[in-house]
């Protein structure tokens, strides 16, 4: 069976895992107060070049956005997403559970505009309504489509205009500032951000994730609300030695270039064969349309998820791309749908 | 320098990291959906001889405490629990953030009586007051002591009377079950309680907590709710694989035998000194009293906790071995306390 | 200055007041337990010709959503509701602070279509998303729209085949029930709604809605939730006192039609002087459009809300009227209206 | 039957009712946005001689206590409170439910010292441990105590010395501020607390607290928080109008001042009939020991609450008196004692 089902299938990159088998009797205090979880801290705040930022390390994505997002609101705030964001979607009501609602505006390619800010912004206008006091967009978006640098600039002005934190969820970040048509770095991202996380899950490691916290009103006792939350890892070196692993000698980079090279291969590929896509996705995340009885055929030799039907006959399908596809793997997709159609 | 902190100063077991070594580049469906997770279910419900079980693997401990309880209650009822419990003093009030009160029972030795649930259940007689549906306890205790097959079988009778459920925080249960005082099997265990967790994170594994659902009124939905809590890993199947490690060949209870063997050294060495305890734990932590001075000399070669002033010259601290204490650290910390006497 | 700004301008109607006045110095129990709740308890009852109902009176509109959706819903469970539904918009979150997503539904006239049910529940399709388990209904509607019996029907069908609660928020249940559109009865909403409630606050009480539980699942311990949820008025007797002089002499209906004959000569003379209106609202609440200027004009006069900007040179306001709305308020504003052309 | 229940048997004192139905045809906006807020807004201002405070008037006492405690704190934030205090017993775990911990400590007369915020502060040392941030105090205390200057002052000590908010619960301050043995007053209560609320439920309104807000931190937004937690009434003006009435010509001291008088006369003459008191209280609540026989006798001509059994033949009961209590019922209760020794 090949797995295109998602970028989390398999363990850790062996780089990773050599980390963790090589410091595994080291005995160190709990709870991220260890020396790899400095480590793997100073090396993030040195690459975003900003001394003055906070890293804490949690286990997972959904745990890592309610954690912030509620360390961040007071009771009546509101974060605004796009409708096709993960905490909109995909967290179970995580957010809603810590007692925020979100304002969720309508999306073709799960990219929040910054005009939908000022929409979603000037809507709220008295004590009967929310106050919307965040945004939260992800890149790359669920869509597998990205950021530009102007775009994140307009959405950040519109965030100063109206008091605004900016917090980006950065599960899949690696493939977006990998991808070819990324024009951002780390440092822009915290340069623009109010806090973002670094993706570790998605992108190689056993788990974790780092949220990293740029601005100053969102550090105070951020570390009771992770205790709270549940994201103190008592062996909270586990997420600093793997971070450190990923973060050297460009590692983290390379395994998401990896990714996007095997997507951009299977895009081109489908492409070629004569398929459209429901959106233009660099990363890896590509969502081809089949028809049903394609899509039938590949279930039988090819794990991956149904995004959504689009007539009677097609079917919109997502394929994952990661640090550990082979290059064979999506050679021989490509053949089975080409001896398919 | 020695550490008797705790017990999760080291990454895991040899066994259990190469378990994960093993499995490390397999490919499987995520969110605890694979086949090792599904393993390690199989194995632990027939070892408390339960097929109707329901076994979830989750990371931590605060995140199942708070997990199951907010699975488990309507808003308006609480939990009795010892006034020592991990829930009551050491969660950040990870509980009442999910809306529940801890109905706290004053208690010596970190276990709860049975009387105090008729006491804590007569007290709350009417709507104007929380509704206590759920008793919490700990075993091992925070303070190292156990339940006797007697004691918990009292507090299940109460349990049974005031339609409670009955819910057992196992993070040290491996120590409680292996120490030479017990007289409980997983199997009572299973039989008496309504939900218990075994703890992984303190007896080896690298992280994870084995959540058994026993009394079927608290299955329903359950994996929505650890999916909300942030309770489902990703990559699930690293919970899968360590308990399939652990629970293979006996390790698990060899692991907190050995725990158990070097507290009773490190116990009776320090008695044979002439030292007391603030309470009689046959487990794998203890709490000698000693002179505030041979505590700042102690602290200068090993690392351990405080648990409180005694009097003005004499402070209670906490040794804590686990499966990765070396006999040579007991004897070496025994040696420099006679020393310092 | 005339008011069409809503239907809680005044205090009560003369006939509430004298009743509290009457009853002013009888000494009862308090939180509802007083033989004034009964009497009015009963007395609804006996109408919905339920005597398996139970009857709850709270203080407020908001209060009362939140305190049933909560008392209602496990944590994981969400409330699918039009888009413009009260608890979506003008409740600051309250129903998110309880911990619940609102699966919020688009429509042009806030009613819920029964076709939207499907959508929404098909839509959550696993455990990675909030499960729909309650449909939200206002009746009229923020628009002053109503529902017939046959969509209603429809909507109780779809939650009989999804195992949803159906939930009617009754703030202006009077207007939709004494409307010549209108269709349905208290019986039939009773026979159809797991539960609902009767607003008092926008119909001549002083303030108080009757909560109104069919469904006997959703009875249980009901009362430590209003407690909980601040909605157990120590006074409760003032709730029981106002809602019998409500139902007395079919004060209650008789209110609420001459608000919808107030709004009727409204909307007949402002459609005669050539102006239409967002939606047909055969309700209390009308919404004509009129350009910019004259509304600004009217302002002058008359006090009432802005719902939108039309276009550069047109608005929609709304027009309220009540019990208390004075014949003669309708025919200067109309006066108004004419002059102003 | 003579009532000795509570303070809250019957509706309101005549001149309360009064100032409703005078002006109950008035119209005016809605939501405490009338001109009787203001003015009794005005008025509280005035007395406690504090032109930057914040008045914001609430429907119930849960209410007011919930909304400021979620207001205030951050999730990890606790409250310290008195364990007879009315949110750690009777609000059915209203606090915790908006997701805060209460650190209650142990107290015999329900009053808190100054030096149990020592210890409970100290206590919380880290990040594993919710954080004290908010003292909370009754006055008069759930048993009829009150607080000294010198208490309150060495309270708020404690309070600046930790950086923590001093709320005082006021339900029955009236009765506080009127007895013999106070030497508080509203302007020296606004100088030491961050926030308080002047009851009126239980001095004479039919309904409503004052809640005050001293400190300029605990007031940005505060209405958003007000409306979210349901205490934002539609005729917000019902609250106006009554603590205009209550602060006109003295009565709200009045009312206090009465019941005041008839406890005094109930307490020396049950205290000349030989029986004890299980606290010394100088308020319009006494809790006088009977033998058991005696209770059951006068509950056959008397309503009041029993506080605990004291041994096997004797109970502690609650006599409660109000602005509404007769002299005579006074009298007649204690002839009927006397007649029953």
């Amino acid at each position: 069976m090949i797995f295109f089902r998602n970028d989390y299938s398999e363990g850790a990159h062996p780089k990773v895992m050599e980390a963790l088998n090589t410091t595994n009797m080291k005995q160190t205090l709990g709870y991220g107060e260890d020396e790899y979880c400095a480590a793997a801290a100073e090396m993030i705040k040195n690459i975003i070049q900003r001394n003055d930022a906070e890293v804490h390390f949690l286990m997972a994505g959904t745990q890592t956005n309610f954690t912030a997002i509620s360390a961040f609101l007071r009771p009546h705030e509101a974060v605004i997403a796009p409708a096709r964001g993960h905490i909109c979607v995909h967290e179970t009501g995580a957010i809603e559970a810590t007692g925020h609602k979100i304002v969720a505006m309508p999306t073709d390619d799960a990219k929040l505009r910054a005009e939908q800010i000022d929409e979603a912004v000037l809507f709220h206008c008295d004590e009967h309504m929310v106050k919307p006091k965040m945004v939260y967009i992800t890149n790359t978006t669920e869509l597998g489509t990205i950021y530009t640098k102007t775009e994140l600039l307009e959405i950040r002005e519109r965030c100063d205009k109206y008091g605004l934190y900016l917090y980006m969820d950065g599960a899949r970040l690696a493939s977006a500032l990998t991808c070819e048509e990324n024009d951002l770095t780390l440092q822009d991202i915290a340069k623009l951000v109010d806090a973002f996380y670094i993706g570790g899950t998605k992108n190689g490691a056993l788990f974790g994730e780092a949220l990293v916290l740029l601005n100053k009103e969102l550090m105070p006792e951020f570390r009771y609300i992770l205790k709270q939350k549940g994201g103190m890892l008592a062996k909270g070196r586990l997420l600093g030695v793997q971070f450190e692993a990923l973060f050297k000698d460009n590692l983290y980079y390379d395994l998401a270039a990896h990714a996007n090279k095997m997507a951009k291969q299977l895009r081109e590929g489908i492409s070629a064969l004569g398929y459209s896509f429901i959106v233009d996705s660099p990363t890896n995340q590509i969502f081809p349309i089949f028809p049903n009885n394609m899509v039938a055929k590949l279930e039988e030799q090819c794990t991956f998820e149904l995004e959504r039907a689009m007539d009677e006959t097609h079917t919109c399908i997502r394929f994952v791309t990661s640090w550990a596809t082979p290059e064979e793997d999506v050679y021989k997709i490509l053949q089975l749908i080409k001896e398919l159609q």
